[in-house]
């Protein structure tokens, strides 16, 4: 079920049988000359519907919540970026409203690694406020958050290396890259070229180092090999594991 | 342009000759029986992308912010809110995001009138931020916000009223799941009986008083009548409206 | 009885009949060059304190909350602001203190159109803390949040319209000037004079603008035309609808 | 100068002679049998206005910050608090308000020894946000930032302490009670009796403690003894000091 | 006990017995020409610390809250400071924590007279959350908060006068310079001169001030008279009132 | 060089020669039968003392931060935890008094897993609001933030490996226990015994959840290996480890 074009009562019933939803959680960011800036949101969005369209019943899609943690590419026009403090609040928000409902394990698939750390934050930052309640955390409803990047799976990592042996690169890599174009085919860029065709590696400082490493924005990758039919390989490998670790997260 | 699905390469030529973007913000909350929990977050969007179609050198839109302010909501499963000073926190990183960059004109389209007031007070928080810089405001950019309700516009109330002459209502409007029905014709729900047709009108107060009020969600309004053939016609008149004003607005 | 000069066995007698306060909420912020910075603070004080002395056994005023959001005065001396958070946190935390004595309805007599916005999100932000409570709303007190601006009653504004026929304005308007003279006729300024007579209208965006829009303060207003006299009239009106509400509100 | 009754023209004239301003701090808390609830707040505001009415050209009182930290007193009815960190929120706005008009220098004149705590710590987050400032703070105009607390001039204890050498007491004091039924003596309560005639002493700790240990509220004092009549030298003596050292402050 | 050192059965043990905990609390900020930075958080420790190996069953010292409130020494480098607003919360994240766990006395033991009011302001901050808490403050364990400067124990202060009768001073004083050399005895530093010999006195400011009036960084002492010897009884005085007043409060 | 047993000079000279400062940071949890609950602070501060006494003029060690994110280990008496939002706060506090100074490299050395997330959000915050100054980054001292956990260096994780090949664990480490016997050589526990002698391995949620699964709070380790011997030679590696990677740091 997807929560945005569902009715409460469709959620009512999805209650009496689940205490679990999905959600998709990315960022605004530049992602290189022939990347999407919402590469990172629409990537877990992409993934998810596509798990859901298979088996409905299975998962809950909540809204995506699309814009994360990216100062460190605001030196490239378009990126936009919640301060970690504001997306802790935020996630708490959407969190406390959901446990209102009853809802109590909340899965989190992220589509970007500049959000681990901020999530991980907000899941500390929800348990004490649960911890320092003064009328003790026993006889209460539970909650378990679970952060999930959809590239971690081990059949979606394997694919990508074997789809992409050289260049995969670890920021606008080919892979999410060709997953949004399975997403949005009209919006392909197969005409970019890139100079050098592999970027730079390095490590990651804020954004005016970054801009200055990194002068097209890519992390070691070539997205130019990236396609529309990769990216469907990749989101069936993707959807299929999150749907089976829903499954056990919800059991 | 659509920022979400541009590079940041796109983005740069964009501000080369235009420091405008229009941004779409809404809400996830119920909509009565028969529309979408995502109605207020999808029908700005729907709006902005068809207004983008037409005239795509024109406006910039970005990313929708989805989840707004739905306390009084939350005695529906589904609903999730920020509180206001969430909203006003993410709505100043969003902007102080764009100023980096170099916008200086952000238009709000908005779908909830229950954002209406938290949308306000981020824009005195964010200039009384500018206000408050030690260093003074005069020698920097300029910086206008602006937020519009897409039925404000006088042709689509007009539009509305004559589609609607009974039972527009005021929550879950026959017009605003018309115009959902218009960009998920998929997931429209013909099929969905109300009772009372036309539901009760009352005031607004927190979550408890209002699901004891408004029973199915809906205030005043009778949403069977609503279908995606009138939804494309309040989408045509809104997006018209709103190039025109965000050409103004631009200048 | 007014709170600031009872004590608390006074309070507490209260209490024993009614769970109601209201609470004059204003700005501290220019009016202009005949109007008191205070203006938007003293007219619901002086209201308030009117209908206290006509039926003391009905109405309990609390303290005035004097200075609310004025960003966009902040380029005329003397105008003070409170951020919109700030503000939120200030009337949650008076409101969570009149909770606890008991008190359950909270009915905030506003002079200033400027703070609308950030009443209404400290509403939402009051009830969202509410609601966000893990122990659940149902087995608690109630809370009823009311905002009620002095000059929106209809005999107010008819009043008003038919005293002033012309350069009413909409900020520091003639009306809102006589009731400030009607309190401190020491302190009227007949002798004032304007060019041009009638302020020009315009929008309201940041102080910056402001200023440079409205080079003397007013907004379509010409209170040369105020004086005690028509301040009284609009006093008594005023007093008299707020008692009449504040009753079915306590009720 | 009262500012709250002043235009902004006048606060503009003001600035070309003087960079500093007096705002009066107080509470909004049970003072026990005889004593107003808002007592704190009406002692610095009476004597600040008696000031300023024999040296008008001399001190520029601002609006009185009216509601401070009064935790301590929640267990009385009508006692409202700010949490110290709200109150530190709002005097910095105040501050940074002021401080955009040009004013370099404000003097806090206190009427609750339960404010002093905060005031301080308010003064040193101010202080910060201006030495954390990335650009130094060198290049900048000075803010000095003074607490006096009303009773602590010399000539004001003294005159306390001979009018009342037994059972001044320290909370609801009989001095304080004296300048209000000074400020205003139609609201004396002459006819209220206490017992025991001085309350017991002790220190202070949370609203449950306090209720509990000082059931009438007051603490050491035996308040029967005010009168106006003591509230008028008391003022008198207050205001002089007041006077000085605004003016000693200023220069 | 020492908590740092200890295991979780240790403390487990403890509360079967005790529902007292002691906090040193200090600061690291300058202590003039022979004084450690860190002086303020180390006199408190060293003095708790020899009081527990007085009497480890009679006192159990938690880890050293050992950055404070310095904003005003930041003019010199080495000092660090919070906000006062970030210490409130920290201290309070360290009291839910210990209540958690079934703590309800908490002792801090101060070593910075700068940080009393951001301490007591903390107390108040945290009592207030439980008084806003909307389940009433009556049914739950009790807390009490206090605060001691180590200088303030009589036997401690004429101890100090009758050593340094002459230049013991109010900022980098001759006694907690001995107390630091006590606990420290390899980094004292007998050779350091200071000219003048007996630092000025005056009043405290901010950052840029206090740079600029006190440009060793002292106040009205002579700490050229410090040592280690001095320093041992003043630990030795310090502590047996420590322990006298621990045993009290945890009564 | 250690910053809190140095003088505000010591620290200017050192300025003079270097922009770069040490902080060690860790946690106040439990940590098993024989662990101290200070482990986790007093690991990197030992390391980094060490380092420190080899080369005192290569490294600035400035004071523990000795309390971080525990609130999984809240279910075990002693632990002390931070929100993450107040430790945000708390890094950003002394990053920008560093700053002021003119420290423009941070080499935080941690000494819990725990932590890392936060740190991470807490740069991203910091370097957040550097980026969102309206007057611009570019013309300002950079600011580098760099995250070192003591265990990650390989000649210490070959090490610990080499000393416990079986029962190193997660949690309750064998080689931190081992270093703090090394700090604190009288404080060792050789006499614990524990069962099972090597503790669960599982995932961690929240303190509910990690007190049931792990009910002696050690995570796969068998701590009644660690002796100070050990903890010296994985001490001895660490301090060369880090001095290396400081010096590059600082170059």
């Amino acid at each position: 079920m997807l929560l945005p074009v569902s009715t409460w009562q469709d959620i009512e019933a999805w209650l009496k049988k689940s205490r679990t939803i999905l959600i998709p959680i990315g960022s605004m960011e530049q992602h290189g000359p022939n990347g999407f800036i919402g590469t990172d949101a629409l990537c877990p969005e992409i993934i998810a519907r596509h798990a859901e369209a298979q088996a409905p019943d299975d998962v809950l899609v909540g809204p995506t919540f699309s814009v994360g943690c990216a100062q460190h590419h605001l030196g490239f026009p378009g990126t936009i970026t919640l301060r970690p403090t504001t997306m802790i609040a935020a996630m708490a928000d959407w969190t406390e409203s959901l446990m209102r409902h009853g809802f109590e394990r909340i899965y989190w698939l992220n589509g970007h690694g500049g959000n681990v750390a901020t999530i991980q934050a907000a899941f500390s930052e929800i348990h004490s406020r649960r911890s320092f309640d003064p009328r003790g955390e026993d006889n209460r409803p539970g909650l378990e958050l679970k952060l999930r990047n959809w590239w971690d799976f081990s059949p979606v990592m394997q694919l990508c290396n074997q789809l992409y042996p050289v260049g995969h690169g670890s920021h606008a890599t080919a892979s999410e890259v060709s997953v949004t174009y399975f997403g949005y085919p009209d919006r392909a860029r197969p005409e970019v070229e890139m100079s050098p065709k592999i970027a730079p590696n390095g490590k990651i400082g804020d954004a005016v180092q970054y801009r200055r490493d990194f002068p097209d924005g890519r992390i070691g990758s070539d997205p130019t090999q990236s396609n529309a039919e990769d990216g469907g390989k990749i989101v069936e490998a993707a959807a299929k594991a999150v749907l089976e670790e829903v499954k056990r997260f919800a059991a």
